[in-house]
């Protein structure tokens, strides 16, 4: 891909990216399909990746599209042709390499959660603060945003089709360790991942929640639950029903499960649920508005659909519409193909490619900003405090 | 159907309700069609019904079926014939008509909420508890345990078929005061009413989710909302949207929508919300459980459908069943219709009729009883409580 | 119920009805409750039901709601007190049976199909037109007319909201001879049945697809096909799958399956399919309409739901909406119970005696009438000579 | 990506691509993206893309990701470097273009329709088989066949899960010119586009329906029809519901929808329809198969579900299951992201790739043959014989 910039004519925007698991293949899918469908004002150029293991991330460089790879993610930062660096790591590192590049100069996309712990969030956002000064911007990437139906979502409450927002309902479901035979795995472990559920997928719905109503949640009330407390280590024991469990067991650190309300700073009431252990849901993402107005309704499972309904229609013939967000009206959908083709999983990842390139070049900060991760973050930490108070209300 | 009860050779059952409207209309429908497709052991005779206005009493009797009226409903305790007192009145007068007509030897079939109370309820349960002695039977119209569906997903439940309960989630969504500019009811004074959308209907999904998991709530953290607390006094204003308000206007004194979670005896997390403020679902009573093994998914607004995981299944294939629950093999299906052809809110009022009358000809309890009845008065007390304190805890 | 008749003010009418198991129950039923709900002009007396075997028919009176029983359905028509007769004996006796009631003056309610051949129906309809002089009404019980979506659906054509019709896409789908080791049964005797799927639930889908749309169907081209012709006799094997065969077998004589299309009076397309051999399919009667300016759907499996599609609408928002038909704005629905509590398959059934009995007290033919029941019986006979003739298209 | 082919090792495929338009980009995408989440045996080469315009086909070049490009689709052909060329120009000049790759000594693989016409389609079948001596390979891109979840219903047919296949609905449903003042397009000219909505889109369900269940069309009698005879000139009308027709028109020369029934090699009777007239409907692609032990339903608007109906399964708890076909057990979609994360439209062009340079290297033949193409478009014809002949049967 990156011959072909200088083609276009656009400026480049060289890109380094540290990781290259799950993120790392949906960003590097994203920096390379973007400018296939959409015109970018620049042109990204996948530069290098960086890794801990010289094989592994060569192979994986290769595969994924970069012209290089690297151990030392240092080594990014003195690199001149290096505009941007796109953090896919684990969240315990996060604050480092962020913080290193915003003060190398260079624009930071970071994955989501921003950080493990309020404070290096803080850390983080200082730094943002202090880097923006000098146009250098940050975000991070809460990708669901881009989810077409999604957007849409946040254009008709923004338009003032549900009204005042009444109710959100918002769920993450999963179920791959609903199985208590599953093995243990780093997400299990506090110290390296900060949380469980309530992180890494209930970080996904309060800022959708948020990001959709266009509110912020004013306060929290929460429960987080373990169910299953102990696992087998991984080769020890079985990952189906019925595994039998090895000689070594480890000791689960985070939640499983997360339930908590809280009040958006319009007045509504929103309820919030992340878990791992709902058999048969496995990226069930469901969030459902009720306004004074109307109502909305989506499910990730369905994920080119929007519900909505208009309450101001004649009862006889209102219903819930079944919007398939396939047209060009659509946001994000123009780009693509005709109507009624859906869009996938990776698509949000390109489109927050086309919406981060937008800013860069627009001089504007790109959305969410370090900010909104740290005010996701904070929420996160209140519902904890209050799962270990009671359920004490937490004031935001 | 008087007549046809000696006909039909089994032992009448004289049956006297209290209260006309729509709890009366459906409770008198089951009574008159249970017989015409369910074998009965005894034969409900329908002998009559008070109210409070000599007119509008005798003109319900005629239209629903029964013998005679009355305005004294006290005079039904003095007949010989009444076996059977149904109490279909508002709430606030249940303890009053339940325990004069279990002191006077009659079985009661009282709709929910058992009381407006837990202290009203307990002396309810207290009558029941002496009246139990002489074989007199009290009982609670949670009549949705009755929905096929749900009483198939008990049986799934009881069976080991989802293991242990890891979630529920259960709701309860109206819209019918969505409206602003609804005018002012009854329903809206916590005088009358006793609480809002907690008990009139957040009781329901207590019950079921109880009644479906075979467990008990251990405690509970809540937050009750009014969103609109004014309200035009009915003729006063518009009941759509854009209606106008009236001169006159009356003050809601209870809870517009209700959400809480709680703890189960199994050891799970139940979510609640009840709320009459959800456009477009007009009776969307939803409930899901995640267990350790499957789940299952209802929604009343599909009443005939259960859907069901199971998670031993070999996954290429897995997936949520749509159980069309209308095959001869469900519960109180086949003494209905053919297969496939669905049944409505009504049927559940007969099986309760079914389930009611088979009990006392075993001279057994019916389900639920008073005492359960009074279990659902404290959670949802304890909701009440929370909410008050702050979201605090409420062991139970 | 026949009491209340004098107390309610209403003129009685004195039904008789023929045959009392599936539908004679289904039609019981809503004599009996139709009055506790709808307003009737006329109040019915269920009077008589005439069967061939005494014990059978004095029980099904009895549990039916029947005020006396007769083993000579003739003598119906000497009672004075008789106003209608009732029909809902299989079809090769409607011809008889409602010919003569016809001749004796009385009032028809016949069940469908009308006939098992055109020349019967042919009769039935000149004995029909005769009557008519005298004031005498014929009706034929295409049901699910009244089921409150298609009666939705209906006006929503009529209004013009889907425009001109393009597509009708009609299909009945059902499964219970999908096990190729069901027994053999009556209606898989040419004689006895008249057809097979075609017309015991085929002609359901015909009146439909031309009763919304208010068109007639002008021609058709057909293919019948009978997947098993040979079959265990009851009793000689299993019902379910993997039953074993008994000794004795009958030889299957109609269709197991039809599909067939045509031409509305619009220019429109139609396609139809009935079939029993649709595996998980229980009564799944779908309709489809696509016109100029919007489409409707239908699925009886969700008889509750009718989806519209406005094709008016902005693109942006527009969609399939769930009309959940359950609003006192909707057909017929006002008189149950409030918005969102759903109906069963029997309400069609009160629908029917609600519209016969006004049109009966307006002095009106009440619909639809037996031509339009020998019209649907001419379109089933033109699909079976097209199958064959190779498919040829023939004109109606 | 040409770059990563050598420092992958596996040998490169040199592709060429001839037409650029939507089919072009699919294509385009399809080979950039396998080789990042597959492990393909060659690595494709991007090399050259051909047009008939200079500068929009640099700029194509440029935007899909190849070397370079060229007017001169011959020219590809004296290229040693290119190995397949891929076809992605309008069906009237499939068989030009083919035949001379063929001849070449390249690989083919051409979009769908394989021609325009039987006598067309045979030449290139022709050709094929030539080549195929010297080891040529041709493919034609029925790619739905390679959507997870069809893969996966034949896998099950395959399997016998559905037992003998009785019935197959098979409806491809659009609305893009339902509104009658959409303009013309040469896509409704027959010169240029051989046919309309049969061809377009019924030539997929043809496939489809054949494919999945492993059986063919014996023979078939359908029924074309063209509803909007007469269009706007594209520029002089409207193309929106309301859009007022400009001063010119253009005639209507293909069909508008088909629909036709067939026999299946296996006896079972299969139903399609195609049209372009379906409000509401986007890309609907419909496929349901009954068979003697389960049955199968698939619709492109929800493409990553097939509901799956086990008729072996205890009446209690069977239903059809939504399979959610993001596992790694499903069909190529271990390749991609985690369970649960949904695929889109394009990844069945991916899946095209991988199969074709899986053949390619194992040296077989790739499926669907040019064979098959022909015979699908065989199956066509007759369906316009068919209606050309009052339906009259067809036997194929």
């Amino acid at each position: 891909m990156a011959d072909s910039t200088a083609k276009q004519g656009a400026p480049a925007l060289g890109v380094a990216m540290v990781g290259y698991s799950f993120m790392g293949a949906a960003h590097s899918q994203a920096w390379s399909v973007a400018p296939r469908f959409f015109d970018l004002p620049l042109h990204p150029r996948m530069l290098v990746v960086a890794g801990r293991q010289a094989g592994p991330v060569e192979a994986a460089a290769r595969r994924l599209g970069w012209e290089g790879s690297t151990t030392d993610w240092r080594s990014l930062l003195e690199r001149d042709d290096v505009d941007l660096v796109d953090v896919c790591t684990p969240g315990d590192t996060h604050a480092e390499i962020a913080v290193a590049a915003l003060e190398a100069g260079k624009h930071v996309l970071c994955e989501k959660p921003l950080a493990n712990s309020v404070a290096e969030a803080q850390v983080m956002v200082d730094a943002a603060e202090k880097a923006a000064v000098a146009g250098v911007r940050a975000t991070v990437g809460f990708t669901y945003r881009r989810v077409p139906a999604i957007a849409l979502a946040r254009q008709l409450v923004a338009e003032g089709r549900v009204g005042t927002v009444r109710h959100v309902r918002a769920q993450y479901l999963q179920d791959w360790i609903a199985d208590e035979q599953a093995p243990m795995s780093w997400r299990l472990e506090k110290e390296k991942a900060g949380s469980g559920a309530l992180g890494d997928i209930g970080a996904h719905v309060v800022d959708l929640a948020q990001h959709v109503t266009g509110e912020l949640l004013t306060g929290v009330s929460g429960l987080l639950r373990t169910f299953v407390e102990e696992r087998p280590l991984p080769g020890a024991g079985g990952g189906a029903l019925g595994g039998t469990a090895g000689e070594g067991t480890g000791v689960v650190t985070v939640d499983d499960a997360a339930v908590f309300s809280g009040r958006l700073s319009g007045g509504g009431l929103a309820t919030f649920e992340a878990t791992r252990f709902a058999w048969g849901r496995k990226n069930a993402i469901r969030l459902e508005i009720n306004g004074s107005k109307g109502s909305l309704a989506f499910d990730f499972e369905d994920m080119n659909v929007l519900h909505y309904y208009d309450a101001t229609e004649d009862a006889r013939v209102a219903g819930f519409r079944r919007i398939y967000v396939t047209e060009p009206e659509h946001p994000y959908v123009g780009a693509w193909w005709p109507a009624g083709h859906g869009l996938g999983y990776e698509h949000g990842f390109v489109h927050q490619v086309v919406d981060l390139v937008g800013a860069l070049a627009a001089q504007e900060d790109p959305a969410p900003t370090f900010a909104d991760g740290l005010q996701v973050q904070k929420v996160l930490a209140a519902v904890e405090r209050s799962s270990a108070e009671g359920c004490a209300w937490q004031q935001l």
